[in-house]
């Protein structure tokens, strides 16, 4: 996750992607500064923003000349209390329907529990979504950081075995 | 949908099952009132309400003698203003794991927008739903009501095809 | 607090105002029933509900021939966590330039804490408020009910000597 | 509003407080640059940020060694459609009763209606406010951003008037 301009050539020798985190959204001269990147850029979506803000900043990164723009939800901020932040799948077909770049969902962030992560990175392949950002851990109870809300290995694998199923019965590739 | 006890005996010579919508979630007297029905009751989430709200309304009729109770996810207010509410299905596999009772999911209130209403009811499926509640008019510009939410036969039709083949590769009955 | 239609009878022969609580502001049946009563009716706005939903929901009394409404803030629910609702008063200025209804605030509910009660009361009055519904307790820590955000009797008088100067200063009359 | 490190300097040159916005009050490493600047630091509370959120980015700055950090509740985002954002009051004892640093309230952007400025204005001070910060324009509707929130000078002047009013019966400086 890159924060600050200066983290962009140390981070780039050793990332395939660079990701633009939730907090950091709509930090516009950041925006520009991985818009002049080679890398591609997965933008997470703030958790207060707008549909319109989201493209917006995504268009920050395009506009500067770097096309490869994934475009991440990852939950929002409502009162629900039983989750991390809330997970509006309906962003999948609304961006679908919006913009031409790839959509990925991270169902970890989204719920903030293990135990519902696998069921909505489903719901989310079954949305359309064209990737998962899923965390994991070998000892989730020695994570250190986010363990409440990493699958262990095993757990991954039968998530993706479901996922595959459900992207192969609906045409999709994964 | 029932929002007064004196609507309930007319209502039930013709329903087979007894709605209580989301503006009248917390009606107690209402919830205890159709609780002494032998119909079935379909208690729909209001738009604010927590989980713990939700199942302790439910708790109301259970409590009168009816168990034959369904919880409807039908979207809840936030910030976003692309759907009418906002769709949270992570409400499914939380329902599941906290009560025993069928869960529904209603995506055309809980978007708002008939183009999004096919594949929130394929997520829906994908997340565990046991039911879906789909509005359709045969044609939809003419509708007395909610017809920018309602899907045509034919895109029912299609919706439900694509929702079957997601249950039976999960293994769930539709 | 009426929450159906049967307790108007009763609680009228002892009650001066009949309260329509926040969880039933959209029991159409409910409003039209107070609507045929003689007592003045103090509507708490829902914690979703928007302007046009609270204006609306007054509207049924009126229509029914109660012209004696009271619109009452009381908090709405957000993502806020250090405060049980988050209390707007734009509400109080924003209601005073759409009706011509009396605007009362409730910050016992608006803040959940007694400690926010008695800044939260001025506030309200310096927005315009035209009346407080504030829990009081002469013991709060043996109240049946929302002790935490009850005033002591002792606090309670010195929050009205607050209120009371604005709003001699404001010019206007408490 | 600094949005990024390499501004820091410019600024500094003819502001005399450098302000963090809203969108970046979690860029923790912009956080850090202006923590090491002389000049004092108005940070703006973004639209989804907790209190503890927000009180860990002042902590961010403080820190680094600047403690002359101002806390401004600038509104929050919320399904409320009748104002840009909800402006939440009880923000202003509730930091009160947490910190030290002095509280600041932006009703112009807590509102996003100039209609409804100045009455905000004069909650805020009742609520305790340490200062204030409103949008003020010669001829709003000629206004190059914000006219529609902004006060004539006629109106500010009357604001300011009522406030002091206020804040004198209150026994505050202003």
């Amino acid at each position: 996750e890159i924060m600050a301009k200066e983290q962009i050539d140390l981070v780039s020798r050793y990332a395939a992607v660079l990701q633009v985190g939730a907090r950091t959204m709509q930090t516009y001269p950041l925006l520009e500064a991985v818009g002049e990147s080679t890398l591609p850029v997965l933008l997470k979506r703030g958790p207060s923003a707008t549909m319109d803000e989201f493209l917006l900043a995504a268009e920050y990164i395009l506009k500067t000349g770097n096309n490869r723009v994934m475009l991440c939800e990852r939950g929002i901020r409502t009162f629900e209390d039983h989750t991390r932040f809330t997970l509006p799948l309906a962003s999948v077909p609304y961006l679908h329907q919006h913009t031409h770049l790839p959509v990925v969902v991270d169902p970890s962030h989204g719920t903030g529990k293990a135990s519902l992560v696998a069921t909505m990175a489903r719901a989310a392949v079954a949305a359309g979504a064209d990737g998962l950002l899923v965390e994991m851990h070998p000892n989730p109870d020695k994570a250190l950081s986010d363990g409440y809300q990493s699958l262990t290995p095993a757990g991954f694998r039968q998530m993706m075995a479901e996922c595959r199923k459900i992207a192969r019965v609906l045409g999709m590739h994964m």
